[in-house]
């Protein structure tokens, strides 16, 4: 499982610290898949988002499966630890807790979750010890309707109703993105500085003042009366750009040396 | 979505306002993409979620591709209306913002945005007529740096930091998603009815009654002092259950049966 010493080896790999504990993560569980190459592009989607537990009930080419190694590319500890089951009830016998993932609505009384929500009811529910897994039916026909009746919920992607057939892998990463969302703390938006140090104010001002003091001197900022609103919506451009020390005195440089040229120095 | 005209966005742009069919969905530009498979499953990953405009810049097979067509299951409209341009400059000149997807860090000050918000930005950019397009690079290497000098702002999805890197269709499925999310109205969860009607009170008390004076007669509500709790959490067991007008007889008929049974009738 996702709490495993394996798991954590991969999470830690990165060094960051940013990364949030993946204890309790749900397990994907494949059942009939018919391709190894696919299988191994699930493996693959589900390690770029953390998840690590794979269960496949009766894959049709049979397991081990050099296909879906190669398709992995690199995901090989999720292919190594995957186990196999004859049913898809064996497989989810441990389990608290089992979403089914279908692309058309079934003939049955079951409550139908987003993936972003079920994310969030897993994620939840993993901080109080329960288990989740997600099936996955077969590529062409999808889950068998004995299969969703062994899942508490239903999980439907609201996709293009006209083209809403998913790659079985594309399917898999949209649950486990998903999951790694719903527990993931990145800023939606960033500037990321390195070392440089935001412009101070009055960097910023001496720059607007220099630029301003050669534009007076070749006469841009004419007539005399629409000054004032032409300097605002210059330095408007400049304030917009949320600029860096270092790129202020890039600025002023390119100001000397164009006055500089312009004076036939 | 599904049969919009894929060459008419391009030829619209001009900053009329006009309004596309898929709300002024972002173009998915493909730079020096290697293999046709993978251009085949961004278009299905595309077209899955609304996203119609396909740019191509030097695939490296060369276009068109057969094996693009036979990985793309069915969104030929996306590749027939694919565009091909030689550099990166020219497939972007008629947008107005560009997202450069990367998966790692690049030594550049540009804002970086997950996905999630990247797509909300591009929605509420579409409502005010900004055509926007989002760029991936090849396969093993990313985007070269100059094409991320191209962009306004860096996307970055935020993932296992020791396994990061997505396939190119996989990539193309996350932002694509997110944009189709951005617009999505799907509530959360639901309980599809069908045609079936809730129960009403009077019914689950029925029921509940019926249930209990069975019980009462084979003593299961034992001792007295414990029955008003063994009721509540018996009652409580089917409250949860939302049960439909007909699940309540169905119920009913399970009990009747039991216990005639057992009476020997």
């Amino acid at each position: 499982m996702a709490g495993t010493d394996k798991s954590r080896a991969v999470e830690d790999a990165g060094g960051s610290g940013a990364v949030s504990d993946d204890g309790g993560a749900p397990a994907i569980v494949l059942i009939g898949s018919q391709l190894g190459e696919n299988i191994g592009t699930a493996a693959r989607a589900m390690l770029n988002c953390g998840l690590t537990e794979l269960r496949l009930v009766a894959p049709r080419d049979g397991w081990p499966n050099e296909k879906a190694v190669a398709a992995a590319s690199g995901a090989d500890m999720v292919l190594d630890g995957a186990r196999l089951f004859d049913t898809a009830a064996d497989a989810v016998a441990d389990l608290n807790i089992v979403y089914a993932t279908t692309a058309r609505r079934r003939d049955m009384l079951k409550t139908v979750l987003t993936p972003r929500r079920a994310a969030a009811e897993m994620r939840s529910a993993a901080g109080q010890g329960v288990r989740a897994g997600v099936l996955f039916g077969p590529e062409r026909k999808g889950l068998h309707n004995d299969d969703v009746t062994l899942a508490d919920k239903i999980i439907e992607v609201p996709l293009n109703p006209a083209f809403s057939s998913l790659n079985l892998a594309q399917a898999v990463l949209i649950v486990a993105y998903e999951w790694r969302m719903a527990g993931d703390a990145t800023p939606a938006a960033s500037l990321p500085h390195g070392h440089t140090q935001p412009a101070s104010k009055q960097d910023l001002l001496h720059l607007f003042e220099h630029l301003e003091r050669e534009l007076d001197e070749v006469g841009f900022l004419h007539p005399p009366e629409k000054r004032p609103s032409m300097v605002r919506n210059l330095r408007n451009i400049f304030q917009r750009a949320d600029l860096r020390e270092q790129e202020v005195r890039t600025l002023r440089g390119v100001i000397a040396d164009l006055s500089n040229k312009r004076r036939g120095r």
